[in-house]
């Protein structure tokens, strides 16, 4: 799964996972082999961050169980599964979704975990820079990813910077961010073993000190949540809309839950990820090309960004 | 953990149960033994019903690991862990409980699940009256359950009906719901595969037929639950101010806390369960007491009802 | 608004209602006159039931203001604001929905309020019959709701009952729902000024003698929601796969959401009512259908069930 | 309300608020005068921060109309009244409290919305850096804010920094945050118009160029909540544990509660502010001391940190 790039992970914490990925337990319940074999393994993401599994609850079979509310495994044939977990997301029947669990440890620069937290539906556990020290690692994007802003789209992106300026913003990102923690280490005077680094200086309460850190400094957390809240985050922000840097995120958990419960998996990208919606006057429009009328915009009754929107949807020319 | 009395499980289902608990699996997961050992058991619960454990995640070392963000087990010596446990509990640091799950199959009376319900942050699936036919299975209440209405508590219970009119209210609580049932199946009119058992006639759909059914039958859920919200049910349905019916449950469900996470239950019968909240103007009258002063209700500046309820939770004669 | 049709309000409650309405108060919070109009009026649904507005926060220009985290009325011009909400409808900004709040008084059959309680992201406070004694009003469904069982769908009605099915079904369902609620009396044994009825008895406790209502009884509460939560409660509700019973409830919400929210009405009719969403199978087929290819449901890859949807979707034979 | 303090309001906001408190409308809503009176203004927080409310549902009545499920102002004696919010405080029946609802508009650090994000139960817009550009307008803490780390408490704070190192902190703050900023704009480069400021550069997007922003920059967004969950959230950042910079807008918004709702107000001070938990043990040792025993830690069974929270707690030498 490691794919060789440098990922945050100190020997120590290496060790602490290997420790855990050598523990073996029996337990009598619904338990999944694929994702097992990834479990507590760090999935790089962007250049410092991952993803990690480092629990879950219930299989493909317990949405079954739970909507059948039955007493044993409920399972009938495979094919009767499929159907049934089809049918389900198909017709928005969620809660036998929520009956899967699932938890990861994230690391992630700062600026992402404001976007995320905003899916309300999950539990967290953030490292607290209240109580603790942040280590020195913060993002700095690709070349591929120091994008101009977008012409069309307030919330996007355009062509990529070039040459001097894009050396020149890497530059600034690079410098500012390790003069920021440079001076948090300063201020914080915190040496071996909680003596103070200058004995002279007392020392910034952690809680201040942090403020002077930016937002592309990696903070992790801990976040555990149902399989229907996690398909509808990884809608949102598995989608080309969404900002590269938690979209990365979104891409890797979209694996983790492939191993997990391939068949909620299959149907989520049929009904969701792969489908499409059409609003009254698109569905209008659609009956009318089906029945051999040629339709364009203006009779369409639909605006100019709806229409575009549409023909993008239709894989036409607008 | 059964003790003899009937419950509601037919022979194929303690079959289905049978079967799943026969089942053993290889993990990495952190597992718990003590709850393992009970795991899909039934619990039984008033005259039909029932709880049983059907899955779970995380255990204390996960409380622990996710309050340090941790990349390994994370633990130290038990004394320490515990120590936080205890900490995090009092402190009211709620997000690491969080981090643990557990899955309920409960079979309940529909009053006791309109209770149940209220509490909104959790996952329900249950049993569909529309989709399918409920059991003939209605809670009648023992004679040491059928209390008068007390005359203090416009919620509560006061002394036991006697003699006749006990009999009475039972003769009518059983015949009532044998009637309801008997008219459910009538109107239904479904027979052995899907025919109707009276031919000549259609039958009423089950989304209108239920309707005719009182709340004292028994419907099921799956209910699953992070473990902060789980103790804060427990909290307030363990309550004795918390309605008979619903306490048993609740009682019940305590049992498998203690299995699966010791440390966080002693936390919580410390701080919680066995623990008193004051006033600011109970705790006034404390300090008083405790420098030595007579206080009565008069000059405590408390209602003659908030006085009691601190005599009693002070154990003191009011 | 009221139609004439016999609703459950008492003299005295329509007294208080009016007493109510009569009230006029300033303000500088945003007010929408159309939603003032019918403001604690009570709209007839089902045999006894209501739903009547009793509050709300917000308008359009409140999910305008808040998109922009404005200072002040936020407004541009008509024409922008309904291209924004639109926009945010459109790609699914659920936040500036959220934004907006309504509370209801809901006077309801069990069993309604039994699917209702499902959408868990709103407050409730309901009728407590531990505390007090229910009405003696029961729901009947009419003739033209009396369905069989359908035979495609295990959720849904089919033809009509006819004649003494019809009226055999009335009578059991009027018949028990008098019954119960005369035993329901006399367990209780209340008679005026909190005596008992008959002095020789105890009289049974409220929160048990409850227990022998049925389900179409009638309860209300108070139900508060956010307008995004709402509107997602109204596409479930007021869909045609809801059930009837329910379905009117959601219908004369609609009413109200069209008083309060024009613009967003409008939005959520065009982009949710209206709409439709196609899988990525379904959506593959269309796209060929429009290039000109005859497409049939062996060879679309998707199941009769989907195919038959789809088609319906496109107002198509299938 | 405003003491003079500079706050972040420019002249065109100012405009923008003092055109919507000319506003006047009628409704036929509940309305709090005492509350109208200071809407829309801003209440200074911090150095450049504010909370003000910008709407608001429901009153003290309506926190009694609920809980009584009444169809008018369900209002007896104001005496009652008080005696019911009271009762519904003590016994944590809090629904009714769920009925009415407060939006604030707030501009605060980000590294206090961090900690303010954690409260879930609530709804959000905040201003999108992604879409739009921050204003320049950092936190920087008061001379009599600068304080260590606390050498007991590893979330809190200890001594004041003195002299040389308060002031070599306070212009590393100043001095970061003024060329994070100055980078911020020149990698934006946006001119007026919409025009690049350089127009031999393009300008990085505005997603990711706030990534080089430091947590003490303002933002800010609306923020809407039910008087239950808002009290909560007060309980615990309104509380002496709780971090200065975010316990300054709790006090903010205590006073906003105070003049909304004054009767749930006082009993929130009465059971919650003002009041105290006691743990089993604690609660013992105080039994055992009002009944003349003198207790020390030793034989009280609590651990040396729990029998010093117990002494502070009463008021006594520990």
């Amino acid at each position: 799964m490691n794919d060789g790039r440098k990922t945050a992970i100190s020997a120590e914490q290496r060790a602490d996972i290997e420790a855990q990925r050598a523990e073996s337990h029996t337990t009598r319940r619904a338990t999944v082999p694929a994702l097992e074999e990834v479990l507590y393994e760090p999935y790089p993401v962007l250049d410092h961050g991952f993803v990690r599994v480092i629990d879950y609850m219930g299989d493909d079979d317990a949405i079954v169980q739970s909507a059948r509310v039955s007493y044993g495994r409920g399972t009938k044939r495979v094919s009767e599964d499929k159907g049934l977990i089809r049918y389900l997301m198909r017709h928005r029947h969620t809660t036998p979704f929520e009956m899967c669990e699932i938890k990861f440890h994230v690391k992630l620069p700062i600026f992402v975990a404001r976007q995320w937290i905003r899916h309300r539906t999950a539990n967290v556990n953030e490292y607290s820079a209240r109580y603790s020290i942040l280590d020195n690692e913060f993002y700095v994007p690709g070349r591929e990813q120091l994008a101009a802003q977008s012409s069309s789209n307030r919330q996007g992106r355009g062509d990529l910077l070039q040459g001097a300026e894009a050396e020149r913003v890497l530059d600034m990102l690079r410098g500012d961010a390790m003069q920021l923690y440079s001076h948090y280490e300063e201020m914080l005077n915190e040496g071996e073993d909680g003596r103070a680094a200058d004995p002279s200086r007392q020392g910034l309460a952690r809680e201040l000190a942090r403020m002077n850190l930016s937002l592309n400094f990696y903070t992790q957390w801990y976040w555990k949540v149902d399989l229907h809240n996690l398909l509808h985050f990884l809608s949102l922000r598995a989608d080309p809309h969404a900002q590269y840097e938690i979209r990365v995120y979104a891409d890797a958990m979209l694996d983790s839950v492939r191993r997990w419960v391939p068949l909620a998996y299959e149907a989520f990208e049929d009904y969701v990820l792969g489908g499409a919606r059409l609003s009254a006057g698109g569905l209008a429009a659609v009956k009318r090309m089906l029945g051999g009328e040629t339709v364009d915009q203006g009779e369409s009754g639909l605006s100019k960004r709806e229409w575009q929107e549409l023909m993008s949807t239709l894989g036409r020319e607008g």
